[in-house]
């Protein structure tokens, strides 16, 4: 069991969302527990990272990757990771070039979509380090 | 008022994307009309682009873009736009290099989720277009 934090800015203030993290949360459940961390602001957002051994950073300037690369990433991550996904101005200062990042897309997304796109590609990353045909279909 | 149709193959079983394909949609309204079509199968999805003036095809392997050159994109465009979205395979064949091609992303997303990023960049852009702070907050 692989377990998955991911930290951001920002309330889930949409319904739809919450079902929807909650759709792959649960999907996931098997594999990865997925532990979701909103805080105020960048210095919070500081203060969670530095607890972590292992965090990667979002960011639409960061490394971008196939979904075959993304689960190769995540098989070799080992079994405590964690996801960071910065504010409205992106990353804070004091953690560019500090921890790897890597790039959803080169669009910017709102951090609330974000947290969708990244759960699916993590729900995805299993499903093809599997071989289930989701990947495909 | 720009009408924008997206064409895409599969059906909305998820209640959270109906919700949110909704709001995004009703944010344009004052901007764009957002026409959904959802085809059975590549053969259908050929049918519907051939009535189309100017289509837009979705493919990871596509041209990537800022969301700012997707601003730009979409005013360039003019008052009728038509995007398509491929199916588990990617686009068919035929269509492959006839139009022109963007991606949303290097990852593969389902093409639900597709729908969904790609109405929020619509948005974005609009936001963009008018300057407003949206896009960055």
């Amino acid at each position: 069991m692989i377990i998955i934090k991911i930290i951001s800015i920002g309330k889930t203030k949409e319904v739809w969302l919450e079902q929807a993290l909650g759709e792959y949360t649960k999907r996931l459940a098997s594999k990865a527990k997925i532990e979701f961390v909103l805080v105020k602001d960048n210095s919070q957002l500081v203060q969670q990272i530095e607890k972590e051994k292992l965090c990667i950073c979002l960011d639409p300037k960061g490394k971008t990757m196939s979904s075959e690369e993304f689960s190769d990433y995540l098989e070799k991550g080992g079994s405590r990771l964690c996801f960071v996904i910065g504010g409205p101005e992106g990353l804070p200062a004091n953690l560019q070039g500090k921890y790897p990042t890597i790039s959803l897309s080169r669009l910017t997304f709102t951090h609330q979509l974000s947290r969708l796109i990244l759960l699916e590609q993590i729900y995805r990353a299993f499903e093809i380090l599997k071989g289930t045909p989701y990947h495909k279909s």
